[in-house]
């Protein structure tokens, strides 16, 4: 069967800065047989996500580094079409993190079955049934501790995880909510269809500035995917005893020297201000009660979500750049399977 | 009576950068006869701490910025002189905040009747009996949520406030207390009398790598009096999880622009790290517990404590400097009243 051949995307040199594409070397591998209790699913989707720009970095971290000359790893949801494990049937639709690749083969346990929900593309477990809006979910509510009538700001507002930020907030009860984006598109998405009640372009001027008059009565909760100025911007708007979830830091991944951390730390102090960064891996115990917020909130029409799909294994890499640059609305995916 | 002459010391013009001697001034004042329910007293010790430089400032913080012209205030212990008030006897000592003076006079309501206990001077409520042990004691316990076998870093460890950590630390479970001071016989102090592990003095080399060498398997907490590359070297040590207790930031509190934050701000989500920063203030109901398990101390002579006493109301301006240069091993005290 054709299922046998996979087209994967591998780590050929560690990139200085921002990666190009001689960085990756794309390979057709052939499977072999599956061995008992190892399943073959043709992904649908695979997952390039922020943290990824991470692991391409020699360097210790939560996650460990993608080792050079291996085909790389990442989110992914697809078909499970040949089975040698009782714990999952050909058809089964299964999330998994061997992605980067076209067809995956492993060890059963590394395979969640997931429901097919009508109306609902499978991809919609890469992010807003998946790790993504769970990102969101953990930040506000257990790192941040978003409280009723709270004012709120997501830096990356339009981003996968930044638009879920935003709409979960108000269901949660914030009073107002904030956000930044890099495009006067992503913008006007903020407010006119993810109900943010104030945004604003961070290249228009200096957030600080922009934060100050979107926030004329201060921030109490901060979602940080961006760093940098923004997080400079929300320190200086912080009320006493406002909170911040770090979740990120894209402005900084491709900086290839250490950046200097915000100018007003004193603020910490005087303002009784908590800063916590979290990894979404850490805090999957919370997964049952965000899928049940989730499924209901999906089903009432009370979260919107967008995707931006880039088709082909073969422009994955592409994809991860623009994601990168900023150029997703929403969750960026790359479609592995052609669409006849 | 002579008690009605009051020495007090004013903020004469705001300090910009290092405070000098013609920023204040030093004036002699009658006081009124008591008004109903208003108490006099002598005080035996006025405090110097390091927050009073942010009240010398313009600026809008938790606690108002000194009113130039009129006297400061801040901690103070003496013996009431006058009663106008059922609630305090002529002869009680009293807490309370009318420093900077060597005679206090005002509503009854504001001064606390403190035991006097043998052996221990009234300073102590200044220091190991008052806030600034209290603010060790919820730094560490409430703020960065100290765990039995944890390696907890203290900076500006043999002032007032570091000392207390590291031997309330050691009191709460910590495995291993590691302080920085700014000399060597401070640093002698740290190991010999207070119980740390290791210390080491912060102008020897750079702050990074000493912490590396006292730490080698990392830090769990860390309490920070000092900010800038303090603050960074402990991003550096912590260990997944860590937290940090921002109290102060002294190596900042002259500079007259902003100091640049740690370069390393990426490691709060990688690690998953907690900072929070606290000011006492917010936090007395904690202060029944701290003085029940500091009193169990002192008793059982589990805690030492120091203090720099500088004799004379005209001398305090000085005190203040000489903290701000860490000159104080312990809590640096002004005594107003002559010894006789």
């Amino acid at each position: 069967m054709t299922d046998a051949t996979s087209t994967q995307v591998q780590l050929a040199s560690r990139p200085t800065g921002w990666p190009t594409a001689d960085n990756f070397s794309i390979v057709r591998v052939e499977l072999d047989d599956l061995a008992p209790g190892e399943v073959r699913v043709v992904n649908d989707f695979i997952s390039v996500d922020p943290y990824m720009r991470g692991r391409m970095n020699d360097v210790k971290s939560y996650t460990p580094p993608y080792v050079l000359g291996e085909t790389m790893t990442g989110g992914a949801v697809g078909r499970v079409v040949a089975s040698a494990s009782d714990a999952v049937t050909v058809g089964d639709t299964v999330v998994h993190q061997l992605g980067w690749r076209d067809v995956a083969q492993g060890d059963a346990a590394g395979f969640r079955v997931v429901p097919q929900i009508p109306g609902v593309p499978s991809s919609a477990y890469l992010g807003v049934l998946g790790m993504t809006a769970l990102t969101a979910y953990v930040g506000l509510l257990e790192i941040a501790h978003l409280r009723e009538g709270d004012t709120v700001f997501v830096s990356g507002a339009a981003g996968a995880v930044g638009s879920m930020v935003g709409q979960i907030a108000r269901l949660k009860g914030a009073s107002r909510v904030i956000g930044s984006a890099g495009t006067a598109e992503k913008v006007a998405l903020l407010t006119e269809r993810y109900g943010f009640d104030a945004a604003f372009n961070y290249k228009d001027a200096p957030v600080m500035d922009q934060l100050a008059q979107a926030a004329p009565d201060g921030i109490d909760v901060y979602f940080d995917n961006v760093g940098g100025d923004h997080l400079e911007a929300a320190l200086a708007a912080f009320n006493d005893g406002g909170r911040a979830a770090l979740c990120g830091a894209i402005s900084e991944y491709n900086e290839t020297g250490p950046a200097a951390g915000p100018r007003n730390m004193a603020n910490i102090v005087t303002r009784g201000l908590m800063l916590q960064g979290f990894t979404v891996g850490n805090y999957t115990q919370h997964f049952p009660a965000f899928m049940a917020d989730m499924t209901e909130w999906l089903t009432a029409g009370k979260v919107v979500f967008d995707e931006t799909v880039v088709d082909g294994i073969e422009n994955s890499v592409e994809a991860f750049l623009g994601l990168m640059r900023g150029e997703n609305t929403g969750k960026m995916v790359v479609r592995t399977t052609p669409q006849d």
